[in-house]
């Protein structure tokens, strides 16, 4: 390694911890994301009925989620496979959020849905498959939304921060970084969890990260240990999984956790989000983000 | 997913749990791998000099380290890189052993030279590159040795256990895997950390899991972080490299901790090592566990 | 493999072989994609002056090639870099189709542009990085002008296929496929070329197959041999970057040919494609495609 | 791309091309590697029986082969498949090179069994998962005996230039490179087939490169395509899996062609191999190579 950090990721100044910037708080309804509190997002992949949403966005703000996910466009795994419920989604993304208080996170997967998917959300998601649309990260940066970007299949740290640099150059700091697994050769889960990533995006950038453990296992019987390993690496928050009956999921049901998995995850997460609710997000040992300011 | 974890990992019956075996415990000397104590194993890349042995060895003893590791015979990243002192090393090593009571983990590259390293060190060390040298796998499995598996750079949690079966076959049952990184299309750190695969690991296998942090970043900066993770994904210790000076050392000086910097990478993991022993590192969220007996 | 190539890929049904449909055609001007001529498309990367862009179109015309490619909307790769000279290059386009004859092919990045690029190009182009815009490939679908699909940069040949597929549901046949190189952990060259991959398209795709040698290798001394190598694999033609003085080119001049470069190039390709004209490109032994019909 | 690429490979002296060596032939018998010939191996994956090694051994000679290949010692998949018939295996193989003159490539994977295959063989293969084994790599240079050495399942250019730089380092400049694929996230195939890496490879190296389409495609149908990608790429010859009943063979039937396979592959070849002879593997174009001396 003959760079510095900093040289490394010159392309992307705007993201990076400097002396006048060390940390970005997003502030969503009466919370904030990257802050003290860390965060926990949960929900369906797809909102599929009224019953199977407000069921599951009460039951997750019991145990103390502040967001509901949802997916009401779906990028498709195929075109012939559910592509979700589109407007009606949103409203009944709306109609938890006026019930349950909680916060709407959903995907806009086109330029064209921006306004729309802005109207009903309060963080619009760029998926995956999106990351390096640069038009429909100009879009939802102009939308004035916190946007949570999610990272590209096989985007390398610096890639995500480039796009998240695009949304900074485009008017808005409003940006949430989620490692959800990269592609590798490995094949025993659906992805290769970057905990690593997260931590080094955490020394390296004043950016909120949180991580996906649902995307990233591809698997239920993962999702609590890889939500303890995010915690320990740093995240500011999670995006869950979780659906009333996951074996009769329209998508994803694999990887979604059920009511009582997310109540067991979140009470093992406990003692740990203690450990880092005592300043141990920071320890002496990371001395990285000294260099950076 | 078609296929259930059992069948997926069906050609590995050894080193899977099983209603007979749900966890294998390796005594070295006084105390026990993947037991209840969290073990370190640490020192320098390579065997350089007495003072550098002795005084990293009497370090790490006094901040809790069990193991002093240390190469005598070092895998050359070039053929005109340095290839360590060789039988000296192994000769210095047992000093320190003597001086300090660490038990010695070594690395065993050649099949000719297993007697010759087994006679010096507690634990057989197999680097990355011969996790799938089969002639040296059984060689160091009929040592008696405990050993020490590092997963290869670009093998799959199958590929690494198949390693471990080959060993089990060859009458050795003491194998301890350790994760150190795996080669991807991400170039941010040396190697891209599989803290999931640790955790499944620990799920579908009775045998000890560790963790190399220094490789897996390749940035001493980063070690803590990755060490931290390593804890929550569940392993049963480290290996991490420490040298007195690293900017001088011989090999692998940009991953090494400097004295102060392993000092305060103990300290920091004291809390999550005092969840890991309240019993954390089952929780219930764990289910996948279940299926394995 | 347990499965059949048919079960493999029964997802897309469509841009597979079948009794019916065994080679898709696609008539571009006086000339025809995926028929018995092999295609070159040549030109600079980025459209940056007139001079440059007729220039260019004039030599790779003398040369052989039938399509002018030109970028007049740019993917960055960084928010700071060069992003096209938008309908002023587009503008240029059609005044080098005047001169020359020349079809032109350029990039549409935005589902709003399509339009807009529609009413220039011949062709439109779906970059690596907007392979997976489900909501822009649709909008390029019913502009009903051909397709030329980039594979994305860590897709798999079904990912490839799937975008195909979503094309076809979206009532548009004239796809090209491109097959550009991977993200591999190998960095000798910029991408990993998987001629391979275009082999295995043609046997079992009823599509034309396209490869870009310049992105693929990254470096122009290697583009004529990765020509060649598309010609051996059956591909159906060349997407090439040719710039008058590559040192100077706006952006990827490491990978184009000046003029000269692109003359010795379409030269040393001569015999290979007469080898092709005499039936070559479905020799006796491509017995895969045979169970496709 | 900021080094040249006489920097890139700055740690690999000996194999690079340079005023005094531009090409490296290897004398076998009658007949040489790496000089104007292009050289065919093949044979079975593992010697079965007398019948089967003879059989195949007559029919690949009678097609132009000039080197049985056929595994003594096996690489195991997993540690309860098929090990190999030992030195029963290297007998049949002398008798076979004895009753057709074929000369004899077969893999050496133990250190200790290197004297022992080195009096059957005329070429020692290392295979993918020993080329990082350097005491392997050291005591196969000094047998004296060409060695054939296979690129490493996820070992870069450098690395696969490294391991010959060792066999050298250690006194034998007759090494025989291979590429055999490599592992990406594509697993449409078996392994991602580098060809462009063959290409690289002959511009800067002065060592012959064989390539390995049964290996790389895993799979019987892609074998005569991969063949002629091979020889655009400028192979000096290939190594290929011919069986007298694939499906009936003990190891690696599904990339095995039978003898009519083997027949097609070869007559299709034939044109490609006319090109090649007459000088068209060191086009113009080929550039890179000028830089090397």
């Amino acid at each position: 390694m003959r760079e510095s950090w900093q040289e490394r990721f010159a392309g992307t100044p705007a993201v990076l911890k400097s002396e006048k910037r060390r940390k970005t708080v997003v502030p969503v309804l009466d919370f904030e994301i990257g802050g003290n509190e860390f965060v926990t997002m949960a929900g369906p992949c797809s909102v599929e009925t009224e019953f199977q949403l407000m069921a599951t966005a009460l039951h997750v703000r019991r145990c103390g989620a502040r967001v509901l996910r949802g997916g009401a466009f779906k990028p498709r795994s195929s075109p012939y496979s559910f592509q979700g419920l589109g407007i009606e989604g949103l409203k009944l993304l709306a109609t938890a959020r006026q019930e349950t208080g909680l916060a709407i996170v959903t995907e806009v997967m086109s330029e064209c849905d921006v306004p729309l998917v802005a109207e009903y959300a309060d963080i619009l998601q760029i998926g995956s498959r999106s990351m390096e649309n640069y038009s429909l990260l100009e879009a939802a940066a102009r939308s004035g939304r916190p946007l949570l970007l999610k990272r590209g299949m096989v985007a390398t740290i610096a890639d995500l921060l480039q796009a998240a640099e695009v949304v900074f150059e485009n008017g808005n700091a409003q940006v949430i970084l989620c490692e959800r697994g990269i592609r590798t050769f490995e094949t025993a889960m659906r992805n290769t969890f970057d905990a690593a990533g997260i931590a080094l995006l955490k020394q390296i950038s004043h950016l909120p990260v949180i991580a996906d453990p649902s995307h990233a296992s591809g698997c239920r019987e993962l999702v609590p240990a890889l939500a303890r390993i995010a915690v320990a690496a740093g995240a500011d928050g999670l995006l869950v999984e979780v659906h009333p009956h996951p074996d009769k999921a329209w998508s994803d049901g694999e990887q979604s956790l059920d009511f009582a998995g997310f109540d067991e995850m979140m009470a093992s997460l406990d003692p740990y989000l203690k450990l880092r609710a005592n300043g141990l997000d920071e320890p002496a040992g990371d001395r990285l983000a000294e260099a950076f300011g």
